[in-house]
């Protein structure tokens, strides 16, 4: 795209309805509208666009960017440094050990101690179930109410990094990927995608990813089918969420106990291991209660269970049973790729070596969607804000 | 304040006598003059006030500002990082168990190593008696001789970030916080002000704030009442000079064993525990040695004499004493709160809670004296700066 | 140098032909030629004498510089930090612990996921032998392909900040100094420089930087004379190369078994430890296993050995041996002081202290060193940006 075509971009983006977005979190893709949904995507094209062309968006004269982590964390921390950096603000990381965070400090204090100077909060909390999107809309709460007592003089945008229910910037940048992969959102109306539960020979993966992805792909127009063992469900408000949001897109939301029946036919397939519910809601009471002896029990209980399925994999022979016999396969990465990672596990190596770099694809649009969210929530007129910027080019030439 | 306002601050700045500050360190408030503390302040004010019309004031277009932190940290580490960001300097933050600091290499020769394209070192270290301040001045000496032999083409400025002597920026925040809470600097004139020990089920907080306090606000003409239980003696050379800038200001600076003399009629009280010094020269020896059954037991007996003085709480009983029993509670945090962050603590929960937002606030300036610091001590001419900031606006607008 | 001079070193860096460093790697410096090392040197001079006058080379108006430390580091971590916010790039440092490299992820992958937004990623990993070097080449190898299919905007360079090979950051800065210390690089043909093994009470030392030394200052018509106990033997590929250099460049290689017959007239020395290559050899392999017992019974043997050769010291009587008595002695830090950092080890105090600030000096060359293999590598026409920069003075004035 060249500059007359980000123009036009920015232009069909400045018409769009995104206003409530200004000065809001991004907690779970549901609470947000389908026009706010597609102003993201449109803004974090256009950042892409123009950062391809070297045009500077660092829009932000001063400000942080703070980052707390409370697993570990490599693609999204690195996303969310690099969307920082794109728009002009200082990354703070919190290391909850080193800080006195620590220390038994409220939330309610610590989120005002870091947000004096702060355009943007991140937050990852995904280790325990019913707990991280809680933790999330706490410090939210804390941080509007040090803006409206005069504490801070804006109230920084608390950006769900991945949280026990929902890993908003995960399923944009898959969505984004999939929109430039067939070619326009509209094009995903009528395509079936098989979110589908593999094999894993760990324990304790977070269910945020299947379940952010039914809650937004039902959004257009698409048929999704979930499977998964028995005793692997989601959250069950999630899946109503996704039945509604079908309805609404004209698409389907379908759940199914065999890999086979949700990859017939499918056009995307997205094969990725999680732990069942009643797993991890055990798991969160003994991290809690820091009782590492019954950990080392669960996690034997819960691999042998796992164990059970070693047989959900993605294989060349289910991806034959794809349309075409060629689904676009996805995965959020690392996958646990069978002979590679590990023994077995959730993808054989050939499918996955076939599709490698375009899960690499799939990754890179992280860091533009991140960079979107802050610009539409930092900013009553970001279509504006770009303009300038496509204006003034002070990039580096080569 | 609008543009105006600012532009004449920046005026009545440009006309202090601070000329001494420039490319000099600040290890304590009392090695200041009044003018030069006045300058900080005002600096401050004008950093804060441009920021909250968002004009950008990142003056420097390259350097680093290095934080050294020898303890753990959030509302001291995230205030120099907002102000290095506030400013334009990119911040290395020094892990001393990372780095090869760790190996034994002499202070001498790390100093200059961290300083060939710095600006500031901000340094922490308080939990050893007798040694952080001292470290910091090792530091200053050896970036001197490395920028008078010619090795480093300017000399950093050293800044205290807490050592075991003072907390200037804290301090310097706390009375920002006193001028514009009461209206002035003016109006602190005659105001009595209770630092005061009060009962944490803790031990081994420094002695820093309260040193500082006593070191600092002795120098309006304020009348500091200092009250600690019998053996919680701080610095005799602190109070000695707490003593004669009362008398220099025309304030005072009186001693007591009780809390409630010190809370009777005052305007302002501070009630905040701290170690016995003895404990913490024992401490800093055990620490030193490595010898962590000492450790253990010194521990008990502290915790155990700390028992004997547990009904030094900042109760609401103690409050209703004070100027028409509601004196301006404050307090560097966290606060050990009754009932809530400990059985029993500093200061009683309701208290805490009707005075929260006011400690928050309060925290709120310490990024801006910290960039103010580094403002004057950096710069030949910061008023001037300050205008051309002002005047190129670039911010970002909403 | 004022404006002028500067002026005149862009346009003289400008004829130089280095055309081939653009979107390569640096990771040995005699895969490089001539006029590339010698571009390297004078944009390090370029960058240096603009930052003295305060002009901003902050050329980068996005863009991380990714740091991956596979071991401790201060000086080289400092530098390259420093060096990114000379050129306007924000760090990013992958601690291995904390994100999921960690977890087995293929280099493949991480290199990939970190390099969006990279414009170069900066590699430590000198502890396995035979494996640090190959280590950058893996991630070379697969952001080339990332770049190649598209997955990847640019192509990241890879930066090589010590390996088991090399250390050309060092050794560049190392060169610098002599040219700076001599007059010019023509002055130091004929020149002899001893690098020698030098006695330390710690073992496991990596070879890279006397490797990278006999590599690099063999190519300026230097007496190269390398000395070290038998069984200390460098890599033999190194060696060669050391030998043919020294034949094209009209210098010479002189291997001995004698610190003395090294010091005898040399006009330069460079004594330092390194472990034997067998030991590392081992070392690696047992690392590798884990074997902490067999870790334990290596490093005992080890410094036995060591112990045979503690008289390799560079002392005050050896320095007399030396031209005139007075040798530049250099060190790439820390040194291993006898009676300071040690009982008795590479360097006299006396020694040492005498040239202390000359090596702090040397040290002082890594950022500009570092930030010009940045700009040269990333820049199609760095000199034009150079004087762009020279042109838009905003730096602070003092």
């Amino acid at each position: 795209m060249d500059r007359v075509g980000i123009r036009e971009q920015i232009r069909l983006l400045s018409v769009k309805r995104f206003e409530d977005m200004f000065q809001n979190d991004f907690l779970l893709t549901w609470e947000k509208k389908e026009e706010e949904i597609s102003a993201v995507l449109a803004t974090a094209e256009i950042l892409r666009h123009m950062r391809l062309l070297k045009i500077s968006t660092r829009a932000f004269h001063s400000g942080l960017a703070v980052a707390i982590f409370r697993d570990k964390s490599t693609r999204t921390r690195y996303s969310f440094r690099a969307a920082s950096d794109l728009l002009g603000l200082s990354v703070d990381e919190i290391d909850e050990e080193k800080s006195q965070v620590a220390h038994g400090e409220t939330v309610r204090e610590t989120a005002n101690m870091l947000s004096f100077l702060t355009e943007v909060i991140g937050i990852r909390d995904d280790i325990f179930l019913g707990q991280g999107n809680r933790y999330m809309r706490d410090v939210a709460v804390a941080v509007s109410e040090g803006y409206e007592s005069g504490v801070l003089p804006t109230r920084p945008t608390v950006l769900n990094l991945q949280c026990d229910i929902d890993h908003p910037t995960q399923t944009l940048a898959d969505l984004l990927h999939l929109i430039n992969f067939f070619g326009g959102v509209e094009r995903l109306k009528g395509k079936k995608i098989a979110v589908t539960w593999a094999y894993s020979p760990s324990y304790g993966k977070p269910l945020s990813v299947p379940q952010g992805l039914i809650g937004l792909m039902t959004r257009f127009g698409m048929n999704v089918f979930l499977a998964h063992p028995e005793g692997y469900d989601l959250l069950s408000s999630v899946e109503e969420r996704a039945l509604k949001n079908a309805s609404n897109s004209g698409g389907s939301f379908i759940k199914t106990d065999s890999m086979e029946d949700a990859f017939d036919g499918a056009d995307i397939v997205y094969p990725k291991s999680w732990a069942p519910f009643s797993v991890m809601e055990e798991r969160t009471e003994l991290l809690q209660k820091g009782d590492l002896k019954g950990m080392a029990v669960l996690e034997k209980r819960a691999l042998n269970l796992n164990k059970k399925y070693s047989d959900w994999e993605c294989s060349e022979e289910l991806l034959k049973k794809t349309k075409n016999g060629n689904a676009l396969y996805m995965h959020c990465l690392p996958a646990d790729i069978s002979g590679v990672s590990c023994e077995r596990g959730e993808v054989q190596a050939s499918v996955f070596e076939r599709y490698r770099l375009l899960t690499y694809r799939e990754a890179g649009y992280k860091p533009y969607i991140i960079a979107a969210i802050i610009l539409l929530s930092r900013l009553n007129n970001p279509a504006e804000l770009l303009l300038k910027c496509l204006e003034g080019f002070r990039g580096t030439e080569d």
